[in-house]
Parts: C-alpha cells; sequence; structure tokens
C-alpha cells in the first residue's frame, strides 16, 4: 500500500516558463474570446509604442483584423519602429521572461511576457506558425528580414520555419498572427474599445484600423510630438532591500561596496555615504563579494533611517494637461473638461509616481448603454489603458470613496461623463501578470482622490453655473414674455404709443445671463441664442431644474463667497476620511469572508 | 536623436522564472505581512498533506511559530510524509516550474511554485539558507540527510551549503526557515485562522502549532481514515484541444495515432476510434509525428460533436458527508448543521468535479467581531482553504446569487453561521498564481448554488422549528402558569381540595412540545428541560420571536403540507435564475467600467 519516496518522484519534471504558460494561459490574462483579443491587442499595441518612441518617433501603427471563420481571425500589425534586428526577432516573440525592459524606466511593458504570450496564444489556438517582417537600420543602412516561425515550449525558445531577406526602404515590425477561440466585438469591452482608449492616453500616435467588416477607422494624431523619452533612474536607497544589495554585491565587478552604491543607486553622496557608515558601522570600502547578509541589512536600515531627497522625476513623463485634454476633445467632443496632473511623489517610500485625472462632461462623454448615457471610468497606467479586473484596482478603490453627491452628482451612474486616471512610474505595481490592476497602495489612493476631487470641483462650478443660467433663462423668457405685454396695456391705458423697447429688454435680460455663464461655458452660446422655442426651454427646464428650489440657487449662490474657504474644509474633511477608508480598505482585505460581501 | 535597433537590444535579458518572481512577488501571493506569512503557511501544510497521502500515510504535522525579533519569525514545519529523496531536495525547493505534480490528478498542489516561493521569501527578506531534514525509504532502509541550502536565483537552482547524513527512526520532512517582513495575527485572516479551516477540510489529519507566545494549538483528527488515494485519470476527450494532440504527438513513442489516443486519453474505444476516422475523416493509423495541424484539429472537431460519457470520476474523491460534519461539529460544535456532495459534472465540456456544501448554525459557528456574532464563507478546492481574493471567486458569486431571505435569512450577515464549500477537481481552474479564486465557470456556479440551496432548506426547517417550539414553549410556560391558579380557584369556589394535576399538565403541555421539535432539533433537551426561569424564556420570546405573528405560524404549518412541491417549484425557479444570473455576471465582466461598481 505504502509508496516508497523514490516512486513519488519518478513523476518529477521540470517546466519551461512557455510550458507553464501554456498550462496556465489564463495567468497571461488569456480567459474568455473577448477578453483574449483584447488583451492581443493590447501588447503589440504597447510594444509598438514603446519601441517607436524610444527610437523618437511618432507612433503610426496599422491593424487589420480579418475574419477567417466563425471564430477564426487574423491579425496583422505593423508598426514604423525603429525594428527589431534579426537575431532578436525569435528571442522577442519566442522566449517567455526574455526583454529589454527590465530596468528602472517609465514603459509600458516591463515583463517580457506580452508578444511571446500572443504567439503561444496563436499557436495553441491555430498551429499556424507566426509571420513576421522587422526593417531596421545597421551601420546606416536598411536591413529586412521576413521570418516564419514557431514557438518550441519545451525550450521556451522559437524553431524557424522560413527564412527570407528583403531591401526596406524604412525600419518597422509587421506582424501576422493567426488566432482562434477568440472574439472581437464593437459593443462590449473588446479590441475597439481598447484602441478608443489608447487614443486618449496617446494622442501623439496615430492608428488606422480596419475590422473584421472590413471598416476603416482612422483615429489621427491628436499632437504632433514625440513624448519626452523617459529616462533610466537608478533606483532609490529607500526602494532597495537587503537582498537587492546582496545581488547587486554579486553581479558587479566594482571593487569597492562604496562605488557600487554610488553607481548603482540614486541620491547617494559622500555626505550620504558616510551618514550610512556611520549608522550602519559598515565599513563601505570593503569587497562587495565579501559582504555578509547581517552587514547589507544594517545599510538598508540605515537607509530606512535617512532623510533622501525624493526620488529623480526625471524618469517620469506625464502626457500633461494639454495633451490628455487634446485626447479626450478629439475622442469625446464634451462641453465641459477640465485636467490636473500632481506633483511626483513615492509609494512604498522610494518608488516615485504622478498620478494626472481628468473629468469630461456632455458630448460623446459616457458610454450609450440602450440609448441611455452611462458615466465610464478610465483607468491607465503609463498610457495604457487597463481594461479589465477593475473591482480590486488603486483607481477603483480611490474613486469608490469619493462623495460624489458633494460635487452635485447625485445620480453619478446616469450622467455623461468621463472619468480619466493614469499612473505614471517607473515601476506600476500590477495586481497580476495579466496586469490590468495597480495595488491599491494607500498613497496611490491618496493621490487619485486628490487629482480627482480636483477636477470633480471644476465640473460642479461649471454644473452650477449652467443650472443658474438655465434658470436665469427662464426667468428671462418669462420677463420677455410679459414685459412687452405690460407696456402694451400701458400704453392703452396711458393713451399712447407703444415705445420701442425690444432691444433694450433683451439687452438687460441676455447680459445678466452672460454674466452668469462666465467665460469657462463652452455651450454659451446654445443657451443665449437660443433656437428652442420658449415651450421647448420651458419644458426643458421643467424636465431638468424640477428639483432646484429657488432657496437652494439662493444658498448656492451666497455660499460662492465662501466657496474657496468651504473647498480648502472639504479637502481637510476629504483627506482624513481617506486615512480612515484607506485603512478600512486594507483592513477589509485581510479580515475573514463574511456575508457583507455578498450583500 | 534617433535610436538604432541594435542600440535599443543593448538590454536584452532573459530571466529565470526565479529571477522574474523575485522582481514579482505579489504573483505568488506574497503581497501584505499578513498575506504572505499566511501563504508560507499553506504551500507547506499543503505540500505535506499531498505527499503523505500519496504514501497512505495519515498526515501529522508539527508547526512552531517563533518570533525572533519585532518582524523576524522563524518556521519550523515537520511532517509525517514519505520524505523526500536527498537528489530531489533542492529541486523541491529551490527550482520554479518544478514538481511532480503536472498531472490530471486531483491534488492540492498544481503549479511547482509553492514550495520555491517560500524558501525565495525566506531569502529576499532574511538572507538566511534554508535547513531541510528529509528521511525517506530506499530499499527497505531508513535513510535521512540534513542540508543547508541557498536559491541561485539565476540559475533556478540550489546552492548546497553544508550536508549531514543522519540514521532516522522513521519517514518525514522537516524545513525551517526565516522569515521578515511578515507578521502573525490571530484576529486578522492569518495563518490561525487557515489552520483552523484546514483542520474542517481535512478532519484525518493532526496539526500541532506552537504560535509564538509559546501558546500550544493541538488540532486532533476527527476522523482516523487515510482519504482514498485520488488516481490519476486520463484527460477527457472533450478537454483536447488541437494543439494539446500536436504536444502529445510530437513527444510520444507510439507508432500509430490510434494507439496515442488510447493510452492518453480515457474513453477510448474502438468503436469511438471508427466514429472519428468517420467523421473527422483522417485515418487514425498515421504515424503522430507526421500529423498535420489541419488533421488534429479535424480530429478534436469531431470529440467535439461526439457523445461521450462523462470522464471517470475515479480520480475525484470528495471529502464526504459524515467527514465534514465530523470536522465541523470538532471545531465549531454547532447547534444544527447539514451537509450534501453533489454528483460529479464537467465544466469546459471535460473537466470533472464534484460541488461539497454544508452550512453549520448556533454554537461556534461564524466568527466574533466586536462581540458581535457575524456569518461567514469558508471557500476550498480539494480541501484547501481559499483565504483571499474571494470577491471574483466561483463560490462567491454562486452565494451572492442566492435569494437568502427565502430561506428565513433575513439578515445574513449577522447569523451564527459557517457555510462550507468545496470544489473537487483534478484541475481546479485557478484566476491566479496565488490559487484563491476559481474561475466563475457557469457550471461552477450552478452547482455551488445547487448544493448550498439544499443545505440551506434544511436549516430552513430547522430554524421554522425552533421558532415554532420556542412559541409554544411560551404557551405551555403560560398554561403551566395559570392552569394551577384556576384550578386553585376553582377549589376554593367549589370548596374541596386542591386535587393532584401537576404531572398529568406537565405530560400534556411537554409531549406536545416534543413532537414540534421532531428528531432532528438537537437542542430539544435545552428547550424541553428549560432550565431558563420563566422570565429569561419569556424576555428571548420577545427579543426573538417578535415577528412572528399567529398568522405566520400558521400559514407555515398550512404550507408544510405543500413543501415539497414549493421546494420543487423553488428548483425551477432558481434554475432560471442562475441562468440569468451567469449570463449576466458573465457579460457584466466583459463590459465597460461603469459607476455602477463604484456605487
Amino acid at each position: 500500500m505504502s509508496q516508497q519516496a523514490s516512486e513519488l518522484f519518478d513523476n518529477f519534471q521540470e517546466l519551461t516558463p512557455s510550458e507553464f504558460f501554456r498550462k496556465n494561459k489564463q495567468m497571461l490574462g488569456f480567459t474568455g474570446k473577448i477578453r483574449s483579443l483584447t488583451i492581443v491587442f493590447h501588447e503589440l499595441i504597447t510594444n509598438s509604442f514603446d519601441a517607436a518612441e524610444e527610437a523618437g518617433i511618432l507612433p503610426e501603427i496599422e491593424i487589420a483584423l480579418k475574419r477567417v471563420d466563425k471564430d477564426h481571425y487574423v491579425l496583422r500589425h505593423s508598426d514604423n519602429g525603429p525594428g527589431i534586428p534579426e537575431s532578436y526577432i525569435m528571442k522577442v516573440y519566442c522566449t517567455m521572461f526574455a526583454g529589454s525592459k527590465f530596468r528602472n524606466i517609465q514603459s509600458r511593458g516591463q515583463q517580457g511576457l506580452g508578444c511571446s504570450g500572443c504567439v503561444l496564444l496563436s499557436q495553441m489556438t491555430t498551429g499556424e506558425p507566426a509571420r513576421v517582417k522587422s526593417a531596421w537600420e545597421e551601420d546606416g543602412e536598411f536591413k529586412g528580414t521576413d521570418l516564419e516561425f514557431k514557438m518550441d515550449v519545451k525550450k521556451n525558445k522559437g524553431m524557424l520555419l522560413k527564412r527570407r531577406k528583403y531591401e526596406p526602404q524604412n525600419t518597422g515590425v509587421c506582424i501576422e498572427l493567426d488566432f482562434k477561440d477568440v472574439s472581437y466585438s464593437l459593443a462590449e469591452q473588446g479590441a475597439f474599445e481598447y484602441i478608443r482608449r489608447t487614443m486618449i492616453g496617446n494622442p501623439h500616435a496615430k492608428i488606422t484600423f480596419r475590422d473584421p467588416t472590413g471598416h476603416k477607422y482612422i483615429f489621427n494624431r491628436a499632437a504632433d510630438v514625440v513624448p519626452i523619452l523617459p529616462k533610466e533612474v537608478l533606483p532609490h536607497p529607500r526602494d532597495i532591500t537587503a537582498d537587492d544589495l546582496i545581488f547587486m554585491a554579486k553581479h558587479t565587478n566594482k571593487r569597492r561596496f562604496r562605488s557600487l552604491l554610488t553607481s548603482s543607486l540614486s541620491r547617494m553622496s559622500n555626505k550620504r555615504l558616510n551618514e550610512i557608515e556611520e549608522i550602519s558601522g559598515i565599513d563601505l570600502n570593503k569587497r562587495p563579494k565579501n559582504m555578509k547578509w547581517e552587514e547589507v541589512e544594517s545599510i538598508a536600515d540605515a537607509f530606512s533611517k535617512m532623510e533622501f531627497m525624493a526620488p529623480p522625476t526625471s524618469g517620469l513623463i506625464p502626457i500633461g494637461d494639454k495633451q490628455i485634454e487634446d485626447g479626450m476633445k478629439e475622442i469625446l467632443e464634451p462641453e465641459f473638461i477640465s485636467t490636473t496632473t500632481r506633483k511626483p511623489v513615492t509609494y512604498r517610500g522610494g518608488i516615485a509616481f504622478i498620478i494626472e485625472a481628468s473629468i469630461a462632461y456632455g458630448g460623446k462623454a459616457g458610454r450609450l448603454v440602450n440609448d441611455q448615457k452611462k458615466s465610464e471610468v478610465m483607468r491607465f497606467a503609463n498610457r495604457v489603458p487597463l481594461t479589465f479586473d477593475q473591482g480590486s484596482c488603486a483607481i477603483t478603490e480611490a474613486l469608490k470613496s469619493i462623495d460624489w453627491k458633494r460635487y452635485g452628482l447625485k445620480d453619478l451612474d446616469n450622467v455623461p461623463l468621463t472619468i480619466f486616471v493614469n499612473m505614471i512610474s517607473t515601476q506600476v505595481p500590477y495586481l497580476s501578470t495579466g496586469k490590468q490592476s495597480i495595488a491599491p497602495e494607500p498613497e496611490i489612493i491618496h493621490e487619485v482622490r486628490q487629482a480627482t476631487m480636483k477636477v470633480a470641483r471644476k465640473l460642479q462650478k461649471h454644473l452650477k453655473a449652467k443650472k443658474t443660467a438655465k434658470e436665469e433663462a427662464l426667468r428671462s423668457k418669462i420677463f420677455e414674455k410679459y414685459v412687452p405685454v405690460i407696456i402694451r396695456e400701458a400704453a392703452i391705458l396711458a393713451e399712447t404709443e407703444v415705445p420701442e423697447f425690444q432691444d433694450v429688454l433683451a439687452k438687460v435680460t441676455r447680459r445678466s445671463l452672460a454674466d452668469l455663464l462666465g467665460e469657462k461655458t463652452q455651450n454659451k452660446e446654445n443657451i443665449v441664442d437660443s433656437e428652442n422655442s420658449e415651450e421647448e426651454l420651458k419644458e426643458e427646464l421643467d424636465n431638468n431644474v424640477k428639483d432646484i428650489n429657488e432657496d437652494n440657487i439662493k444658498d448656492n449662490i451666497d455660499d460662492d463667497a465662501e466657496d474657496e474657504v468651504n473647498i480648502e474644509d472639504n479637502i481637510e474633511d476629504n483627506s482624513e476620511n481617506i486615512d480612515d477608508s484607506v485603512e478600512k480598505g486594507t483592513k477589509r482585505k485581510d479580515t475573514q469572508q463574511t456575508f457583507e460581501d455578498l450583500g
């Protein structure tokens, strides 16, 4: 009965990363037909953008998705990037955990799994090889190669099937992959929506997309500048563990630990080095290879006790308010938009990040569900749209914790509103290999809240002004309707002629309206030079402004003087709330599951 | 400005799995101090159980957690399993993606990441080596070795530091690891709670745990039988893709595709093979290596069109109603318990699974939060407690979709209730490497609902009987109180002696109560031979039974006759609801994020 240990180990195997993910493709985000295809778009677009920008090229991508059979598609994706030298092509597309992005630099990709994951999925569902044409510059010449290959999952390597040289006119990569068990959909959170959001986060890019029906969408550039290339920055001491120091010491060719520190970490000066020696009691002139764990641990411990300047932020390039608004306007044509970029701060002590938030209202903002406008949230990390797993994401948690009623949004669900939040960092703390949600670090949640509340306050002012203006318009209309009657009747009573009053009346009523709307309201024209009949306007008002009674309006106006103060108060209040809610959030995560979660 | 492709690839690197997870330890579930330690307990316990059972040994584990410093712990974990032969020890603990469990067998571990993940975390946080003592049987002799080693992450291999042979008296493994940046907590969803739940799912095991305060907990066996060892079953044709067939064809030594199929898949007979040839038009006598993708695709396609017997379920060993109840009673001492095991069914066409559900009420069921009893859900997969990421889990979704009010639980949150759900399968579809939640496959959700509703109905009957009994007890008490007075007064009026009536009265009132409670109520005794004073009883009734008016009770009793029918109706109704909600569930996953999620 009882088996011996040696027999139990007869089956012992070692898998390659490719074999592992072949068995666990859901860990690459490949679950469900629509999601799988969206993840493929995501990986290929992301890679093209990173490569083009690194080479200082304005990205331009052409995608064509053809339907060959029921759920069999052929995807052709070409870019104008710098190309991939032949010797790296199969490594990029067939070796998992391989890539050039394992650096402390702000880039869209981080894990060396994306492209090879797409090739794996293609091969697993169709057995077809990948076709890659790459053109690159080498010693001042354009070189081109056209390869056909499969992935050998047992070896985690490519297997070349065909190879042809060609003479290209420019650089770039074109990859063609077959997929089955995927599906393209406009309505759902699919590939098309992914491209739309990508354009908002990347207004400097151009994407042409031919969908399976043959329809060609051209997403033009809303901005013509290549984003400043983020620089690789040395890690901040606060982000360094004893294990990192040991790892660095083991793989360095520096002779002294001192020079290893200055060459590998940011914010290291002689003064700091002396301070480290003082606090830790470790001689930094020791050879790195001779450093013991206890010693590097004392050094890491000293880091945590010392005051360092914040990490350099030259490595962080936000999209920027203007670019975001250009992108949003191009796609959403909103009636109102407000955008803000926060100052760089850090999470986990030493990883710098920046939060950008924007709010767009009206126009094509929000999304149509059964002909009804609903609000929508667009989450981004380093300009890349995050489209799945929103539940556990820091951005979702932060937005959830905001009391939207304070900002005049009583029924947030049913508003033509798009909220955009982007996190920029050299190291986005993704929660899973699928890279669809950001870990709810307290500092990240705090920044998202602050940024969003700021733009929400701007929106609140706009909505308030708009309501007041509408109310005023109604009064003016009534005024305009009855004043002439009174004048006419008065003239009859006085037995005189009716005087010329129209121009004066119009000036009076409309000037006050214009004042109210201020300069920020973009649909001022619509309201002032209303083409609506009086009845229509009145009806609209009845429907929309029903809930504003005069008292409320007066209160609002009276409050305006105190507005700044109140807002400050709100900020104070909210900051406390955040800490509370963050605290609670973390606790709820760690406590046992109860029916609260099932309510 | 523009960089050439070749420069861009200067940094190209290939990571080993260990290097990858060193950079992404959150993907192994190591996030947060409490969670990290819980995951370590989980991986080590799981591994010991699997090994012991495979060798036909009743598992017995000793765990000691010592606190060395603020957040520095030393964990010592020993088992009585078959041990690990020396040549495999470092592979088990230092090579990621290596293991003996990549088979189609019901086992707790599946991925070859668990133990090596623990060693990685220990090394990353403390720099200390792992200490492993292993004793195993070889050629009828006990052999023992005592190793100290580190993990070389650059090579994904162990690095031996010390080695000592010893002569053991029995088999087993003892591992000692240091950890920092983790924390032990009783109150939160920590290591202690993990052990408690483990005991419920594994009543045949014994665990002794010495906590950091030195307190020793002994969790005794509630059952003395080693679970029947699940057999490895051949995969079912419905679960086989063209890619699987190509993979098998490439790595087989069979000469004919025909024999490859019969030796690798279940439910393959000559009749079936002929059917495959007929439907696909492929000659199965071909050599496996010569099979083209199109050909295996036609074969996989034929599989999906054919009628197969369900997969063999000899590979699935549920815990069993009695064992579950023994485990629950040992830990929860509930007033009421009901358990059910569903028949095996399949998801994704060909992967067999079984759902077991149990509901415990009263006693120590539920959990105490600020001295208040709350309900709790215990999710299991192959007997392993799932303690995190409940949000996206199939079990959570299924329980959420149940209308608990139908089962007499109006305020589900505040009830002394423990719901236990276990999924048994050769292939649990985990959503992430952290293995904490089950993918919400429609078939799994359906089965969890059915099982839970069945035990909920039993609970409903119990609660109904209990309320009626309490109501009746109150009436009896009143009866008992006033009848003597009436008798005494009547005697005085009639000028006779007071007759002996006590025994008769007691018989009458208490018999009707016993009838009401039936045989199923376990706290019958408490109610009948009530030691409570009349006042207490009345007060309790006032508090608890306030909402039962007589009409309700009558209705309930009248309904009893129709109960079976109603339940049938409910099942019908609910089945429809399920499909609806599953449908919706899936859709909501794929649709865009809105503020509904933030509500």
